[in-house]
């Protein structure tokens, strides 16, 4: 079975946007072991699209397509899919009604062109968008399977598993092999430590593949297997799974894909533990990541985001002869953060940020890139100080917010205090 | 003159690498007048990459390949070029004496299959590398012009810039326009209502190409305009920009491209005025936002992040009776929430959030995606109720976020309180 991958618009096709669907899409097809042949990207034009999917049906057996379902007149992709399958528009009455309960719950007025999205090819099976406006489609071009979508990247995410993926498993020519991955993933080493620790690792399964993937600042660990039979798959990479934690120690947060944040607060609740930030340099991150996890409320109780330092005293009592003694960004600040954060609320555990984001604001003692992250719970106060080699405010808000996650993660599991940076 | 762009690599076309080479080469293929009409990703097949350069000679005017030029049995770009062109391939001496001398002055150990690289198609003309063993090469096949530069991005920008543009200015059928762009970002009103009401402003600028682009929650105009002269597209640009901000009224943020933050931030700036944020449901991410913006701390003093209805009344002051008469999630409570973080560090300015950001929690009479933003300010507390359809944490998250920096932008600015959700 041989897939092509099709972006449409004008934004992908200019360079506007990078197309980051197509690479989502090869993946997941790949997991099903369908072979992916090529990818295209092709403007807003009628004729252009036709003709690619003219082409494309003439030599694939299955198609996904993102892009050209929304309301506005660039949006071309329905219309060029059933010129291409030499069929026409039909309105479908259930598209619409969805679509007009949408525009009625958002209380939004819904005009001509929103109706426009409900016409679909007459030979078109409608594929649910539970998340937008625009509802996808399959049909068949000359041999070939066609799954419509939306471009907007979240929407293609469900609609590919929840619609797509399940229908080409029920396809005739389905192939006979699953491809499984599996990812661990890492804080604290470099991707050549990483490397260099699991390198050899291949040879012990047949069929196993291994990729790095450096994600700032995680380094993550693919396991690739390629067989017939999706029990054993797992099986096999559930020991080499294993075997790669063994390798990475304490530096390997997850083994079953998990999100820092989501392991912390995992081990809060497992705890029955609360938790209070003090941020600083951090802006507001931590606690963003914190409270992305649904469920967050049973455990987190409070980020104070100190950014000046008369917040930092009046909100966490922070000592003023501390903030002038050592300076907002020090060991002592930090604990101090940490632990004014913790019994303002009454939590388990304070956990706090300083540091120097930059692209301004180093020093020679205190370059672009220190920070120090301060813990206070049940044994007491400490603050560790780590500093990295990044000049930019971004990446540096990141890999702060990910060491201070790490630091509390480690005091929650029992182990050794880090060592990075 | 039309292009057509294509990427070669089985790690691009099964998803392991998002190609980023193809948008960068669109943006500057654009900016010179040329039409891009495709792109495509091929992957390490000699038949597919024959058989893709031999549709392509057939369709294009010019075409720019990234990839396949390395020493492995993988790269087979040079081999696929000439049997497209149905030439051989032959040892270009100074290639090799390149490569040769790359070798040696690195001190490494150059072996055959270094050497395939120093083999072009006949009909080529060599493009040099300066930052790689690799050279590139271009030659015509059909009716269209190729150029094949290495895949690693520092070199092919390089390249393409040295070595591909100045030809292609030389081409007999070179475009004699430019092609320029702007981009207006807006908030709150759907990408149905832009397109209404920005239609028709295409035919008022000959050569204007007006694309909206939803990047939720906002919807961006961008403005395309092919001319003859660059400081003529500039006027023309800037006329049809004003002409958009006049339709769109105030959901127009920005008529530069810069984040909304950025907004709130210059017009805080500008007036020597300063901010605290009380957030619930947002977590931390209007802060997270606001300190992302280099400069941050000379108007932005706290965002205390009170997850827990105890951090309310600790930190910010919310009386016991506003949150058991009206609960978290309401007006009462949003201004409480507002006033408190202004007056916590003496702030000019006080902006909350309070809703429900899902997946869970909502009631018939608070649904997911309800929201409160209370906004405190010299002239006193007020607060804003918004609604919007959306079950997803992360999403409700954002346009909360949105929504309570426009509610700020708004009053800064003396516009008129927003109406969307």
């Amino acid at each position: 079975m041989i897939a092509w991958i099709l972006a449409t618009g004008d934004e992908v096709v200019n360079g506007a946007v990078e197309d980051t669907n197509s690479a989502h899409i090869a993946r997941a097809l790949l997991e099903e072991g369908v072979r992916v042949e090529r990818h295209m990207a092709v403007a807003d034009d009628l004729d252009a699209l036709v003709d690619a999917f003219t082409e494309t049906g003439g030599r694939a057996d299955v198609c996904v397509v993102t892009g050209g379902l929304g309301p506005t007149q660039d949006d071309l992709s329905a219309e060029a899919a059933a010129r291409a399958a030499g069929t026409g528009l039909s309105l479908d009455p259930e598209a619409l009604a969805w679509i007009e309960a949408l525009f009625k719950a958002m209380d939004w007025k819904m005009n001509e062109s929103n109706r426009k999205q409900a016409y679909l090819p007459e030979t078109a099976l409608r594929l649910d968008n539970p998340m937008g406006t625009a509802p996808g489609f399959s049909l068949d071009i000359n041999r070939c399977r066609f799954f419509f979508l939306p471009g907007v990247p979240r929407e293609m995410v469900r609609m590919l598993a929840q619609e797509v993926i399940p229908r080409i498993r029920l396809m005739d020519n389905r192939p006979l092999e699953v491809f499984r991955s599996r990812t661990l993933r890492t804080f604290g080493g470099g991707e050549a430590w990483v490397g260099q620790m699991v390198s050899g690792l291949e040879g012990e399964f047949p069929g196993l593949k291994l990729g790095l993937r450096a994600l700032f600042p995680e380094v993550q660990v693919k396991l690739y297997l390629r067989t017939g039979d999706a029990d054993e798959a797992k099986r096999v990479l559930s020991r080499a799974a294993g075997l790669v934690a063994d390798r990475l120690g304490d530096r390997v947060f997850s083994l079953e894909d998990e999100d820092l944040e989501a392991v912390v607060g995992r081990l809060l609740r497992e705890r029955g533990q609360t938790l209070a930030l003090a941020e600083s340099c951090t802006g507001g991150l931590v606690s963003h990541r914190i409270t992305g996890v649904s469920g967050a409320s049973d455990y987190f109780l409070l980020s104070a985001v100190t950014y000046a330092n008369h917040a930092k005293t009046r909100l966490l009592g922070v000592s003023e002869s501390t903030l002038a003694q050592h300076g907002a960004v020090s060991g002592e600040t930090a604990r101090e953060m940490a632990r004014g954060a913790r019994e303002a609320v009454g939590a388990d555990w304070g956990l706090s940020t300083t540091g120097i984001a930059g692209p301004t604001g180093g020093t020679e003692e205190k370059p672009v890139g220190t920070v120090w992250v301060g813990l206070s719970g049940p044994d007491g106060d400490r603050s560790f100080r780590f500093r990295f080699p990044f000049p930019e405010r971004e990446r540096n808000k990141e890999i702060f917010a990910t060491s201070a996650l790490d630091v509390l993660r480690r005091a929650l599991a029992g182990l050794e205090d880090p060592r990075y940076g």
